[in-house]
């Protein structure tokens, strides 16, 4: 997507450098990040200036590309892959995303491991923008639709929670691919950015992409969507999801539920986009079965954002004294789920609907 | 309530000396400030040092009594009443403090009026403690019957949102009126406060007078309460509420309307606390009549907290090109509201529920 009118990606080749954008710095500074060496790769990952699940794949398959040109040996290979894979241990696409090149090079000769890495990174990240293009051009129906019923060249509004964008993959995003597809085909679009506390990833990086790619939006406090629908002015919800059950359960950032609540009262579509890959096809219950991780309590006490200089500052918001409590996730139930976004089309967020495109699904 | 032990009103006086305390620097520092002279009370309620309508009421009448000790004629009071209407032109209670105070010392010769203004603000605030304190017995008595159904020494899990504390009012509070009772009545209550963004009242203020007064609780973002419900970590929610109307419709702190939506998904009892005073018997449909106040942007887009030295710190959360909307109030209709717990007993939200107290209310 666009920053000030330039074309980017989360993470990007030139010839034999790999870029990045450093997204610990956003949205308060937009600064792109050379990865010349493994440890910088790693740091990369461990210190989140990539996240999301799908560009941490694609910089963990590059960074092992990378390693490879300083020592191709298997041990050079063995040590990379370790020193990758502990960086974030709970992520389930790096670990994926390094064993598909390491398959993919292993038996080859050391001296063409390096550029036969490169290019399975490459393709990697080529797999991600297509399948995000795809969720884009079948969510842009599902908005197209609900579009049609509007009076002419009223703004479509569309609320959306965290930050499942351009950001978080390697192109596109997954919630906000449709939003962009929507924004480019002409369709007036505006966004309601969730802040998405604690962590606030709406306020800082789903506001700030929706910004330099020109997209109208206004950021408002997870507690306001409700009232928002109430009085008609949310036109659909659309979300990302960490994991879907095979039932149709979603399970995304805390408060994902408490938005699909209000837009079930109120008669508002609420999507959930994703990539076939993340359904857990052995969960069926959501609720009773997925664990939820808990959180750094400082997560909740304290924040950062920019001093008048501009400067990164963190404050406590909260008394010394008291303790505080931090789920990362909450699961939606299926019933309040209109329909899921893939790349494979509009699905029903039920088992029979997921079942239907279980032999196609990666 | 209690700090450190010792029993705290949030306005008292000690014989001629009138105290509050300055809640703008809570819950980093507790500070007690003195109203010396009028341009001081003038000066707490305008940069809401005190806040909460019951309190802001009698600070003003205080505040008279306070203006009439150095000029009891007629212009001093007029001057007096003029600028202390003025601090918070919307602030209902304030008018009726100042009406109130008026209308009781107005007859009087000019020596006489600064004691009976100070025996009349006197009554303004022991009232208000009288109602707090009846709405918290009645609140217990809703508390104790799910207590009761809990297994023995299991604590009673708590929902609340926003500050409708001792801070709020003169003593006790609405909605934790009845989790002060809980707790001195040594059931083991357990209290989730929700941060309540934009302005964290929960925070900072509940949680600061929980744990002052020795309340457990845990801070939690305000994403999380539906969660919480899901996994049966709440067994009620109590809150507070600006207005309510004729039919049991309640408008209060922006995001309560999600809580209730949670509670009632959850089969959670969800009660609202509320002095007889605060119903407008000329309003039936809240969602539709009651006008929201829009608040300044800069509330979402900033925020304030200690650094590590203790020193107040604003920092911007936002990318700059962002706008923001900020709603002040939401609205919760009837139909997910358990029950109101007024200082005349525990209320059906409804029109029959409500029209049955209306002759006692005040």
């Amino acid at each position: 997507m666009r920053v000030d009118g330039k074309p980017y990606r989360s993470i990007w080749r030139e010839t034999d450098r790999v870029r990045i954008i450093d997204q610990t710095l956003l949205p308060h500074a937009f600064q792109i990040v050379d990865l010349p060496e493994l440890d910088a790769a790693c740091y990369a990952i461990r210190e989140m200036q990539v996240r999301g699940a799908p560009l941490i794949g694609a910089t963990a398959a590059y960074g092992l590309a990378i390693a490879l040109e300083n020592d191709p040996s298997d041990i050079g290979l063995a040590t990379a892959y370790a020193a990758l894979a502990a960086t974030r241990p709970t992520a389930i696409n790096l670990r994926w995303a390094l064993d598909r090149v390491s398959t993919r090079i292993r038996s080859l000769q050391p001296d063409a491991r390096a550029a036969a890495a490169r290019m399975e990174a490459d393709r990697i990240a080529e797999e991600d923008v297509a399948i995000n293009a795809a969720i884009g051009d079948h969510g842009l129906e599902a908005i197209r639709a609900i579009a049609a019923k509007k009076p002419d060249g009223a703004p479509l509004n569309i609320l959306t929670h965290c930050n499942a964008g351009w950001l978080a993959t390697v192109d596109w995003g997954t919630a906000l691919a449709p939003i962009y597809k929507a924004h480019d085909a002409g369709i007036p679009v505006h966004v309601w950015v969730d802040e998405t506390r604690p962590r606030n990833q709406g306020a800082a990086l789903t506001a700030w992409e929706l910004g330099s790619h020109g997209v109208p939006h206004h950021v408002i406090v997870d507690n306001a969507g409700g009232h928002l629908m109430q009085h008609g002015l949310v036109d659909l919800c659309i979300v990302g999801t960490d994991r879907t059950t095979a039932t149709g359960d979603v399970c995304n950032k805390i408060g994902t539920y408490l938005k699909a609540l209000a837009a079930a009262d109120n008669g508002v579509p609420f999507y959930v986009a994703l990539p076939t890959p993340t359904i857990d096809w052995t969960v069926a219950d959501g609720v009773a079965e997925i664990p939820i991780e808990q959180r750094d309590a400082r997560e909740v006490t304290h924040i950062a954002g920019a001093d008048e200089a501009g400067k990164r500052q963190t404050v406590r918001l909260t008394p010394a004294g008291s303790p505080a409590r931090n789920d990362a996730f909450d699961v939606t139930p299926a019933r309040l789920v209109t329909g899921l976004i893939t790349e494979l089309g509009l699905v029903e967020a039920s088992a029979a609907g997921l079942a239907a495109i279980r032999s196609a699904a990666a």
